[in-house]
């Protein structure tokens, strides 16, 4: 790391180390208000059928029952286009919600859902994209021509052209099944909307002003009316961004109620609300020069959205893009489609829906080079971006470190000793990703504001709306704040999850935080410079544009021994006759109409051993290589790595929801395979800085990049190790059992 | 009220009324933590005595016990320059803090405490300033000569001189005994010391930054390490503004238990700690002219501070000045002492001690009236301070409505028609006050900072620092950054009460709220006024200058059918490209070296009629006419004309703490006698309105100073139904009862 900083770069510990390590991080599920009642949800029992009656009678008798809520209750809120909070005359799915309790303890709210009797007349459902999308199929959606819920097609040069002069051309098909996000922690929702004035629900998010917004809007009341508090978040991986019916259904207990009401999802129902990955199908059809120089790519890719649409367009919107991001290509045609089924609704795991696509587009790529027996470090070298160069969807790399990414990861893991000279049953595999930092569209504009107050001990809050879901968001704040003003990371306490109290933030998606909130923060604390360097001017008798912060200390520069302490300058900022109280502000909107002003990259090369007797994979090295611009904080750094690392490895090798006739058959944390840790492998960091112009201090995102990178890496191993390249995800033990036998019979 | 304000002079709610009015608002005792243990303390049950053994071994065996400290754990602790947080070799009072233990519920910590035995050896001790002047008293602090634990000389102009030169002089003797604040919430921490970085205490207080500060200096840690979170509290009146023992033995224990410590104050306990009022000692001297000029005063003040001092030399400042700023005087002289004994230790009731002394004041002015034959009406006017004037202690009064209030009270209560002129046992008095308004002194500087922020809803989160202590103190904030916006009170959320959040404000006392926090929430609100009118004079493409913002409007000066929204001009500011979020932020420190730039006036006239079999007075109405300057908000400037009606009256006429041994008998609110409801007089409200130049649109304080002024009204009204002039406080039955049989004697 470069000596011209004294905070970024170094290796800092979580600020809330101390309190997660002690158990004193305070959860949704932590609270507890004076007369609060607990809520429970009924829900239906079958994919796809009419409602005939709904009898709460039995219910609102129990003692200790405070509300009893159906859809006549619920003034017809709607959650997102096509879902009522209630279900009126039709359920779409197992789990759809049809009447909710509040009671005085979790026991009686449970029994009264229990009593409460609804009698269904089942329709047949449709549980596959292959049956939504079959010509005969029932539509599901009254108000549709045809189970497509939503579609997106892209189009950049001339595909037919650059096909025709293409080589070689191929054309592979690659299907993904449901998986879970499996958060640390489950949904829930404390709501307090006992007073008519403003309702405070407490939830876990990763975004409080969505929630905000989207609470408001379907309650019909004013943004400002609704105050989220957010406290501590277990995982979010985008997929606690917006209002889902237990949010709603809590407020309108709490109303009928005129209580607070919590509702916490048992470990079955968290699989059901939780809205992580559908079945995808990808066909990818490419075409190459004979010297290994990619000129076109087609996609096809169809998604089951479950039973209800909301925000799953982002799916083919990033996969879309991303497709024609890594490498240069002539021209490049996508058509992403939704499908409606009697599924629970679906959004996608942690990585954006990158899992699939990049372990399609990775299979794909390494068939190809294998067809033109060329090195798949050299093809993706061939083909990759540099820094100043534009994509087809016209995205700009103002900084690239994807090739330096590629050759850092294959020198570090003795790729040229390894791939192709392995023994039987030993494979390594290369994956590259790209991911835009900072991402736009959310609204008009995509603010985030900070501000930051200094007490005259020289301690500093520093307000954010960024939510910390664990990734050390905070922590990372806090550096670029202490790099700014020349203090310790230590020296701030972090304000946020409380929509009354912290500044606008649009959230922590998008890869938003390190980018456009850091740049916020940035911007605050040098407002905050200003003034202290007002004091330390006059203190000093130079300019203030010749002042050095560092190391809690304020200093002309190339005088050191002239230092001040940074808490003198502070306490004699207050303690004049102006009692001038130092107040730090700054927003950032990232000066662009694009999706992003910057990309990170990066590479990864996976060692694994695959067992020919069971199927079984073990994944023996993960050589990680990333471009973070600037590496704010390595330390937190490398736990993305890590983090993204075991994300990518579960969702390659072992996650999988096993459906039967729209009901989930594990779910539960015990029979849903996560990966153990035991099962981690070896992990290399390579840390590549390519400070970028428009990141704060040149960092960019490294909070979902390197999952783009891992499957393709896995996967490109595991099928490198049994000489069979596979193109189902994910890869467990029966699928690469399976291929092995396959591969045996076609050798 | 002028129509130049849309907010201003508007009866605004208080904000938070439907809070308080359905039991939602918090106060400390509601706050659970997770594993929170209950302390309690061991007292002294004698006034004076030395500690021989102190025995926690049973109390420690008892299950459920997770902590006792004594002396020997409080690391030599000090709270204030002489006392011992807790006592190691001597006792100084019956209530003297000796041990305290912390247990898993409230039953075990007491029975704990119970088991804790404390040998004690008996000391003379002494009870009254009497036997603590006493030439051959034992001295109580080894590192003293006398029992004088403070004192103030104050002298202007040539008293001897302005006495030889008077036509008359007198001298009068007044005493007033020992009275608590009876707060409506009782004395309470919870601290939570359990990790090592950080000290969080939830308590009720009227300044959480002297809270903050005093926590800090007495533990040896910095500032913001400590915070203080305040919620609501139960009342103040001085009283809550400084570091109790209490406070620090809940940090200790929650330090060595390493778990969240709650003490809440008993009903007798309160009575220890409240730091209330002692007895005073006040002799009077004046000269005056045959024709009612006042030309001198002479001052002797004696004052209980009981066994420990700490911030009781206010009691002496406060008095020392206002008895020369009321009346113009050619020469003044004051001698303050206070005097140790082994009394609890004592402060001073609602009033910042001017109940006694103005009581004291008042009266003696009404014999001088009497001696002269004036009507005391004519007296005073012709001796009040006028607009433009300064004092001898160098107090100009840039605004001041005392002969309006003099007048306009005496007009609206026919006191021409009834003084002199009542029936037997029916009487009528005039008082009249002079009170600070954002008074200084407290540090280098006394600032107030205020920071907002504006959501997309053009709603708005005020942060201030100053305590709502039940006043409306946040509601008048409210109110100014809302005129100033032209918006309505009710759109705003005021963020208050924890430390790490709040911005400086040095709290809630000597006047500061609507003054000084006032200018500080007028600044930062012109700060956000100008961000959005930047917006709104692009759009309506006129100069900043010209606009007027008014009624949730924006438009040009004299075109209100150009009006736009303000919420619409606010979502127009964020959704730009540079997505500005609207921030404004301010501070104020009154910029004067002296006590304060603004001063508030007032006079009151009571009604009374003396039962002269029972000595039982009746008040039966007050006229109240207060100069505040500005009223921010009349409904809570009559309010508090209300409530220290209310608080006056019970200190003139009921409240008294009976004494014996150093020990309080009527240590309950059975027992002391406040005024009960059914006993409020008839009140007639005159608000002055003389627009003081430095107050934020002209407002001054109205916190404190009608109190100033109805002590001696009332008394007055007394001693004129019974012909007799009183001299002690409370004028309680027996008091009256016995001050008529003299008269009858004397007559």
């Amino acid at each position: 790391m470069s000596d011209k900083f004294s905070v970024i770069g170094k290796r800092q510990t979580k600020l809330d180390a101390p309190l997660k390590a002690t158990g004193r991080s305070q959860f949704t599920d932590d609270v507890v208000l004076p007369g609060m009642l607990h809520g429970k949800i009924v829900r239906s029992n079958i994919p796809r059928g009419k409602i005939l009656n709904i009898d709460t009678s039995k219910a609102e008798k129990l003692p200790g029952v405070m509300a009893v809520i159906t859809h006549k209750d619920s003034g017809g809120v709607m959650v997102g286009p096509d879902q009522q909070l209630l279900c009126d005359d039709m359920v779409h799915y197992i789990g759809d919600e049809v009447a909710a309790v509040a009671a005085v303890d979790g026991d009686t709210a449970y029994e009264a859902a229990e009593l409460i009797k609804v009698e269904y007349e089942p329709m047949p459902a449709l549980l596959s994209i292959e049956e939504a999308t079959a010509p005969d199929a029932p539509i599901l959606k009254q108000y549709y021509e045809d189970n497509y819920a939503d579609d997106l097609n892209l189009n950049y040069g001339d595909v037919d052209k650059a096909f025709s002069e293409s080589d070689h051309v191929r054309e592979d098909e690659f299907i993904s099944y449901p998986s879970h996000n499996c958060f640390a922690e489950l949904h829930g929702v404390l709501a307090d909307y006992s007073l008519p004035g403003k309702l405070t629900i407490w939830t876990p998010n990763q975004t409080a002003i969505l929630i905000q917004k989207g609470m408001a809007r379907n309650l019909g009341i004013s943004e400002s009316n609704v105050r989220v508090c957010s406290l501590n978040t277990g995982g979010a991986f985008s997929g606690r961004g917006t209002v889902r019916p237990h949010h709603l259904i809590a407020a309108l207990l709490s109303k009928k109620a005129s209580r607070p009401v919590k509702i916490i999802a048992t470990s079955d129902e968290e699989f059901i609300i939780c809205r992580s990955g559908g079945k995808n199908r990808l066909t990818l059809k490419s075409g190459v020069t004979n010297n290994g120089t990619l000129k076109v790519i087609k996609a096809d890719h169809l998604y089951d959205c479950g039973a209800y649409v909301e925000t799953q367009f982002i799916m083919p919107t990033i996969v879309g893009a991303t497709l024609q991001m890594l490498f240069k290509v002539e021209a490049f045609r996508y058509k992403g489609q939704l499908v409606y089924t009697n599924n629970a609704p679906y959004f996608f795991h942690h990585g954006g829906g990158l899992v699939p696509s990049q372990f399609a587009f990775g299979q794909h790529l390494y068939l190809i080079a294998q067809d033109l027996g060329m090195d798949p470090v050299d093809f993706k070298l061939k083909n990759a971006f540099d820094k100043g160069e534009t994509t087809l969807n016209d995205t700009h790399y103002a900084s690239c470190g994807l090739k330096e990414c590629i050759k850092k990861a294959a020198r570090k893991s003795g790729w040229n000793r390894k791939y192709g000279k392995l023994p039987p049953y030993k494979g390594i595999g290369i994956g590259c990703g790209v991911m835009s930092s900072g991402g736009k569209g959310m609204f008009q504009h995509d603010t985030s504001a900070a501000f930051l107050k200094i007490a005259e001990d020289g301690k500093l809050s520093l307000f954010t709306g960024l939510p910390d879901m664990g990734q050390g968001s905070h922590t990372t704040m806090a550096i670029i704040a202490a790099e700014t003003l020349g203090i310790a990371a230590d020296d701030i306490t972090v304000i946020s999850g409380d929509t009354d109290i912290a500044p606008y933030d649009v959230g922590a998606f998008a890869q938003r935080g390190t980018f456009t909130t850091g740049n916020a923060v940035k911007i605050a604390s040098l407002d905050a410079k200003k003034q202290i360097a007002k004091t330390a001017s006059e203190k000093l008798g130079v300019k203030p544009a010749s002042l050095i912060f560092r190391d809690r200390k304020v200093y002309p520069k190339g005088a050191p021994d002239k230092a001040i302490s940074f808490e003198d300058v502070v306490f004699d900022t207050l303690n004049c006759m102006e009692g001038r109280f130092i107040m730090g502000r700054g927003f950032y909107n990232t000066p662009t109409t694009k999706a992003a002003l910057a990309y990170s990259f990066g590479a990864q090369i996976a060692e694994v051993e695959v067992d020919p007797e069971t199927g079984i994979v073990k994944l023996l090295k993960m050589t990680v290589a990333h471009d973070v611009g600037r590496a704010i904080n390595p330390l937190a750094v490398e736990g993305q790595m890590d983090g993204q690392v075991f994300s990518g490895m579960g969702q390659t090798l072992f996650e999988e929801c096993f459906m039967e006739g729209g009901q989930i058959l594990n779910q539960s944390r015990i029979d849903y395979k996560l990966p153990r840790p035991y099962e981690v492998p070896e992990m290399e960091h390579i840390i590549v800085e390519t400070n970028d112009p428009y990141g704060p201090y040149g960092a960019k995102e490294v909070g979902e990049g390197p999952i783009a990178c891992n499957p393709h890496a896995i996967a490109m191993a595991v099928s490198n190790a049994i000489g069979y390249t596979m193109k189902e995800l994910p890869l467990t033990p029966e699928r690469v059992l399976q291929a092995i036998r396959k591969k045996n019979r076609i050798s």
